[in-house]
């Protein structure tokens, strides 16, 4: 008997936690990624703003996977998928017929048609983005010590962030600290009082997914960490020398983009329509509408709770269906009793604000200040991938804590880097 | 009274100990780097293997010297030195005048003339370098995996390391294990036996600074490695996708280069003759030879020893002789005691083979094998700029011995660099 072909479409959390379901199982399972480690996002914001190194947050999918004999790892740009042939074409031009496929492939930043914009606000979905902001933001204060004249320095002195959600916040606290930290220790000849975060949100209020007093909270304690916090205030323009907002112009030495994600563009893949925010449609068996033998799910699915609001693009909803459907999946082979729909369990959602402090809503009931941010501390180091990684990073962050020096501060030059592209690309 | 101006090209070994022993002295020091960070360089060709990460090998140089309140740092290339005037120029068009000067910039790779195979074949100077070499090295991995015919794979499977000094020796036994282990754990379809290392000297034996009985034991440890160690031949040409070695093209999927280094051009600037390799001819009290107040130390420096030979390119002699020159100019300006002329005293040079290899030298006794390998490990650890470095190392090191996984093995996306060729460059 041939074994069902599976084949997974992105090693994030979701994809990760089907295929760890279907680990040993009687199927060919193959996980198709253009990157070849998982990222733990959610800790993102500390390689960027020097306080993890990238190594920290990612671990290769083969290395996370290697245990299970029946899973293979596949490094690869998805250029399509013919639903009716049940075939996967990569950017390479290789063709990986399914059985059965899962898509997982999450959410981009979504920069509202001024795609341009990206080259000079970066979001936070990458281990590269990661860095180039990182390398912005610490070559700004080199630049801002040797400027000549102080309108350019007060330019490279402020950083820019594009919305209040989640990340936006997590990155003008902790670029807040970090500038104020850095100057006051490392830079003779600049005041951490001439350091700016702007952080700009279109709506009227921050953590807009949050209930409202943990918004005003949160507004409250950046402000107090020296984060101008602008809502109700539109962006206009991205340049590279700063940011147009409504009408005034704000020179920045650094912008960083966080005002919105869409999903991967696996609706056009599958030619099936695309939703709100480019999502799919799935049922409660996480089955994409319309289609046979194909599931979605995480960032990319779009599915209701049983008050008909939609999940919310959160790592533990991959998470959660990544289980589901690798349980779900396994029984079908194996011939056990069907598992009762997908149902979302709420973990609490979370935002750092900096040191010392966070805001945590689980639903019910909230928590906020230094027991958040011990809470999110403990539950983020748990999350990380091994035991490696938990006590590589939990040392990291007591040292940080004891000596409050930051961390991975090293600016890479970049001409290699350069020379590089000379060198045939990804396969 | 105006304080001595003393000026500091140069942020390694050297530079930051002559730095460091200046540190609250009653002199304005300067220290220009065009890098931010100093790098342990002894150990970045882990970095390049995939063992550790950038951070742990790398500090800012304004941590480094940050609680030192009359040390300047300036993150700039130098473009110039007016040895009449007593006035470095910088790229960025910054003239910082000195009362003496430092010269501790360090070497570079020498290409004898083909400056052009760098970009396929890097050296281990940076961390951009030890990155692109990891990329590499785990793309071709990924590729050979997706190769349709044996021959590509059998190329892509192929490392060529040019120089059999302690990098070329340290490169090749790294990526052998490299190769071994994550083919062996992490992909489905090849096996260890096919990948290759080929390490490739000129000269008649490897490790030629070391006794000959330690270049016969490495011969024979990295044979037993798997490493074709091909002595005797020379490189025609690095080309895209391999070596030509003699008239004999070997395919690659990654070239690395540890074939001999000449000094930076510190010649150039100071309008000094160039010696050997591009050095500059010190007396014993490391002036700069037919010049008033300039010193040079370290890779960049020429020195022979009592015997008359010239004292090595290495991380310990610009150390010694960064803190005899700290020393030295201290004690001038508070008119203590002149010290006796700088002599090196030799620590032991050493060459890690692999997992449980290494050969140590002495003078007159050496060391080889598991203790030495110990030994090695103590030693670098050791040398590591703080506690914290200290203990992540040794944590992941104790980690990759038990387990025999290896560490940092993510492959960055490199889109969003490129786009970022846009942004304005280094001052």
């Amino acid at each position: 008997m041939t074994q069902k072909r599976i084949v997974i479409l992105g090693g994030g959390f979701g994809g990760l936690a089907v295929a760890a379901g279907l680990g040993d199982a009687e199927a060919q399972v193959t996980v198709i990624d253009q990157r070849n480690h998982n990222l733990f996002q959610p800790l993102l914001y500390q390689v960027a703003t020097a306080a993890l190194s990238p190594a920290d947050i990612a671990e290769p999918i083969r290395k996370t996977l290697g245990r299970f004999r029946n899973i293979r790892v596949m490094l690869a740009a998805v250029a399509g998928v013919d639903t009716a042939a049940q075939v996967v074409t990569t950017e390479s031009g290789d063709a990986v017929p399914y059985d059965t496929l899962i898509v997982a492939t999450g959410s981009v930043y979504n920069y509202f048609g001024n795609d341009h914009w990206r080259t000079h606000a970066p979001g936070l979905k990458s281990l590269s983005e990661a860095r180039v902001i990182r390398q912005r933001l610490l070559l700004a204060l080199e630049r801002a010590e040797l400027a000549k004249d102080a309108e350019a320095r007060r330019g490279l002195l402020t950083a820019v962030v594009i919305g209040g959600g989640p990340t936006g916040v997590e990155m003008a606290g902790a670029i807040a600290e970090l500038g104020r930290d850095v100057l006051a220790r490392d830079f003779r000849d600049l005041g951490p009082e001439g350091f700016h975060v702007v952080l700009v949100e279109a709506g009227d209020r921050v953590l807009s997914a949050f209930p409202e007093r943990l918004s005003d909270y949160t507004l409250k304690a950046l402000t107090a960490r020296g984060v101008h916090v602008w809502t109700g205030r539109s962006v206009k323009d991205v340049r590279p020398d700063g940011v147009l907002i409504d009408e005034e112009f704000v020179p920045a030495g650094v912008v960083v983009w966080g005002a919105g994600v869409r999903a991967s563009p696996a609706a056009d893949w599958l030619g099936v329509p695309a939703g709100k925010g480019g999502k799919i449609a799935v049922d409660g068996r996480l089955r994409v509408i319309g289609l046979e033998n194909v599931h979605a799910l995480g960032d990319v699915a779009h599915l209701e709770d049983a008050s008909g609001a939609p999940l919310p693009a959160l790592a533990q909803v991959a998470k959660q269906q990544g289980d589901w459907l690798g349980k779900h999946l396994r029984r079908e082979m194996t011939g056990g009793p069907a598992l009762p729909d997908f149902t979302f369990h709420n973990r609490g959602n979370t935002a750092v604000i900096g040191r010392n402090d966070a805001v945590f809503d689980f639903g019910r009931w909230q928590m906020r200040g230094w027991f958040a941010w011990v809470l999110w501390a403990l539950v983020h180091v748990w999350l990380l991938v091994n035991f490696e990684k938990r006590i590589l990073v939990s040392i990291q962050w007591v040292w940080r804590y004891l000596t409050r020096q930051s961390g991975a501060r090293i600016i890479d030059e970049r001409a290699p880097e350069r020379a590089d592209a000379s060198r045939p690309d990804m396969p």
